[in-house]
């Protein structure tokens, strides 16, 4: 039966009791980490958000009903403790913040008894995650999630301060928004004022925000919740939240610049990690041929090496071929690896098939120096030790050649890099590496559209000296576009946006998007801009990951309250459901019964 | 054609410049307000978020080419100027922060053209609401709506900065979440994944907030967007903005102790009104027996009277079938209103009728003494001067009397009291008179659902003094329930939460939801507290209506950067809007074809 806490006031969280108050009467309440009894006494550890305490019950101080109470404590009871502060009578506990002191209980209200909870709560649980998340609830209770949901919070704390005195409005934009049938999937919502009719999550206040640039806000700046529904992957929610800024009257440099200041700050005050300004910049390019990847992970080298001209005319037909076709060879030097066993190879190659090579060339230098090759016999001494050479290849090492188009050669090696990276420890958790990555390609060519596509989305503005080639060759056009990577994620990204109407028509017309249909899409953008635009260029970031690389979780939804799981469901909640039929009728919709081979 | 801002860097915005700045170089970047051509000068107002600031154009100073592109500016144009600070030649304007300024332009550059707006952009904009709205972006650039929004920036702000300080967690709950079929209609999302299931989006994180509290949060705190698909009112939107917290280990004198001091913070910081603290305190029943209303207005008197006693047998029979059936008879007195004619008398009883009344008794205290009297005819000369002096008449009143059942009576007299009140201009704006009404009714009975419904909501306890009369007289049992109410809106309310499974098995009883019915609705949240739970208790703002408030808007629109209009819909972006066949087939719903008779 739950007690009342009426006449109690709390005086202390857990940890907030040190040994500065021995000798001091305090009140504290929580849960009950675990009772052990020692003889005549029983020791309770209480636990809140702040950490743990320990409670010492003697039937001299507290009574013989007191006492006996204490004796029926059970793990998750939440009780009310008043008490006196002394010096931990037993060994001093290292591990705990209050280890050096006790409170030796006077009273005791056992405010909310607790059946047994189906795990331990404990940090680091081993319980499955179907069942954690099922009991959301105690998950949250878990110390380790706790400590990433209060870090989030002073994360969103530190950014929104650090926005304000930046001179950063926040502005609310709209859920209930209009759906643009391009780019994700979204989530819709009917009307029951307009049968027929749809509202939908939005993707990211993109526009919204662009409008207040024009609407002459100057700073915009909104922890904005942002709705995909997509297949989820696991660092994937359908609900996400971004940090979101758009500036006027800026160039690409004032938003990197307030940018790095603000990831500084954020950084030190969260972490504790110091980022060292100005931030390291690679254009795009680079970042490909370097790492094969537009988020490269800069904690460790393996860079890869074109070996095109090396192999050029070798009798190796893979390589040959590939580049006949217009792509390349490349590789990357394993260093030390060269005595890896066949079947671990075997591994890579099927790894390097999942992103889409055909195969994946390898060659080990032996110690003595000789080579152990797939494809040796296929080239001469001379063509192998130019290749070993350009490689860098020493002997104990493990050299791995991707040949195919550019695009595949660079996602197959730079996959590889990572996974060698990780297999080898070369990733230290707490190095924290930023880069900007720019000049990104404005246009991607699109096999299933048969056209170029946005790569970014279409008012991101092309860099000058590139725009003059957007006839004659489209694909070398860079766009002013920038991505914050830390560690191999793409914490966030942005870009300066075309105020130019000119630009803007041509834009239309290089992605084959009519004058109706950008109408019909993006009117009252185009309206709003019609009316007197102002230069601007903005920014999102990712909270999510960004918090999660904070804390080094390993999923996401170790950084979110109340995540769903991959088939976008919530397991406490059991959502999504069916709803009663009045509620469709009103809305005017009907469920499509499934077909047999459709229902799972 | 748009110039680019290549090379220019803004040096400040418009107000920013001052009298410190003469004989310096700015670079200032905004809209053009205004041109003037005067004799060899062009003037120019130029406007961004700061303020107006004049621009000066002369040959001498710009060159001749400069100078023909200053002629052709127009409004809304965007233009950078680069030009030196000067103190003004003509006569000072009192009403600018720069109008002992002006800067002298060098050089100009066009960043964007405009159109001409279908409306001026200026403050106090007569334009129709319709335009305004389907011209958002242009409306937003009003001076007016811009100091709305940026208030609100600052309001959010500054609510965040205190609940951090006092230790509240900001976390962000889900928009995805389960339908609750009760309460306000919800809005439905339909789910790919799951064909025939629905998501919901939030009336409110009410049960996420107290998991959170189960889970040892202890204290939480999030600007929350919620949502109710009803019928628009004039201070209703589809999506609205709560400041929403809970508090664990706490009693109802906490949670006012920290509102009360986040009110005084953030009225101080953001509108500089001082409030004297602690804020005042008024049971329901005494709200209701002297305001007739649960959010009374305090800058005024009027206050009701109970006269049931004084004409309890008199011969007016519209009064005493009143008191027989269990009714009372109210009168308000309006003081110095005995000379109104008829026909304004006529059109209150009408506006009375509109709040449930089938009439309204009125009698006008003549200046010589006598009465003019709707019911005088029926009363004797000895019970209508017991009952104007009852009601303090004095020569020159108006008392005006409702008889019926007390909720009628009250809705009457407080809805004609509130328009009394406004219309003698009694109500002083830059009064702000906060009021904490507390002791609601727990329970209310339902004549449509022949049951007693939850006030609040079934999770708010009872006070301990009453609860034992829950079975034998229900409607007397008061919840420890508080709104905080100023000037007579209600601008946020919250309960103590039930934390005792007794009271809450027993609360679902009263409430005739049975246990099965219970665990169907909030079986995670009772799963929850089975684990143990702490005393809780919280409180939700409407922020939408706070700024409101502060800045004396006449509609929730004006403090919202994009609102919708009563049907629910955005006229500048033309949502909700119909979608895509294929987007309804991938969701496995269809739009049920309206008949004749429902369609608009």
């Amino acid at each position: 039966m739950a007690e009342s806490m009426r006449g109690l006031h709390r005086s202390h969280r857990c940890t907030e009791v040190s040994n500065s108050n021995i000798g001091e009467k305090v009140t504290v309440m929580g849960w009950v980490q675990k009772r052990r009894n020692l003889g005549s006494l029983i020791f309770v550890d209480l636990r809140d958000r702040s950490g743990i305490l320990q409670l010492v019950f003697d039937e001299d101080s507290i009574g013989k009903e007191g006492f006996e109470k204490a004796g029926t404590l059970r793990s998750e009871y939440v009780i009310a403790v008043e008490g006196t502060v002394q010096k931990r009578s037993a060994a001093v506990n290292e591990n705990l913040k209050t280890g050096d002191i006790e409170v030796i209980a006077t009273s005791l209200r056992i405010l909310s008894e607790a059946q047994t909870p189906p795990f331990q709560i404990e940090e680091n649980s081993q319980t499955k995650d179907e069942i954690r998340l099922k009991y959301r609830y105690l998950d949250l209770r878990r110390p380790d999630i706790q400590r990433n949901l209060m870090l989030r919070s002073k994360v969103l704390y530190l950014m929104r301060d650090f926005m304000a005195k930046e001179g950063f409005l926040e502005i609310e934009t709209p859920i209930l928004c209009r759906s643009t049938p391009e780019g994700a999937r979204d989530y819709l919502v009917p009307s029951r004022v307009h049968p027929g009719n749809f509202y939908a999550l939005p993707q990211s206040p993109q526009l919204f925000k662009q409008l207040l640039m024009a609407s002459g806000y100057d700073r915009y700046f909104q922890i904005a919740r942002c709705f995909r529904d997509e297949d989820l992957r696991a660092d994937r929610q359908p609900e996400f939240t971004q940090a979101d800024m758009e500036l006027s009257f800026v160039d690409m440099e004032d938003v990197l610049d307030v940018n790095e200041r603000l990831l500084k700050y954020v950084f030190k005050e969260a972490i504790n990690v110091d980022i060292q300004l100005p931030l390291p910049r690679m254009p795009w390019q680079e970042a490909m041929d370097r790492f094969g990847s537009d988020k490269p992970d800069t904690r460790f080298g393996m860079e890869l090496q074109d070996v095109s001209d090396v192999v050029k005319g070798c009798g190796f037909s893979v390589f040959t071929s590939a580049l006949e076709a217009g792509g390349s060879v490349r590789g990357i030097n394993v260093e030390g690896q060269g005595a890896m066993p066949r079947k671990k190879i075997d591994k890579l190659v099927e790894f390097a098939k999942g992103y889409g090579a055909k195969g994946l060339a390898y060659l080990c230098v032996n110690e003595d120096g000789t080579y152990k090759s797939s494809f040796a016999k296929f080239m001469t001494e001379e063509e192998l030790n130019a290749l070993v050479s350009a490689m860098n290849g020493k002997p104990g090492d493990l050299l791995l050649f991707a040949a195919d188009k550019n695009k595949i050669v660079w996602n197959v090696l730079g996959a590889l890099r990572l996974k060698m990276g990780e297999e080898l420890g070369l990733m230290d958790p707490d190095q924290y590496n930023f880069l900007w990555v720019t000049e990104f390609p404005l246009l991607e060519w699109s096999d299933e559209e048969n056209r170029y596509m946005a790569m970014h989305h279409p008012f991101t503005m092309p860099m000058e000296e590139d725009w003059k080639n957007v006839d004659t060759d489209p694909g070398s056009v860079r766009a002013i576009a920038y991505d914050i990577v830390l560690n191999g994620t793409e914490l966030g990204g942005g870009s300066v946006r075309i105020h130019q109407d000119d630009i803007q028509e041509k834009m239309f017309e290089v992605l084959g998007i009519s004058k109706e249909r950008a109408q019909e899409k993006f009117g009252y953008l185009l309206d709003a801009f019609s009316y007197g635009v102002p230069p601007h260029a903005g920014l999102a970031y990712g909270v999510d990951r960004m918090v999660m690389h904070m804390v080094h979780a390993d999923t996401i939804r170790d950084v979110i309250a109340f995540p769903k799981v991959k088939d976008a469901s919530d397991l406490m909640t059991a959502t999504p459901n069916v709803v009663d039929e009045e509620q469709l009728e009103e809305l005017g919709i009907a469920v499509i019964p499934q077909k047999e081979e459709d229902a799972e």
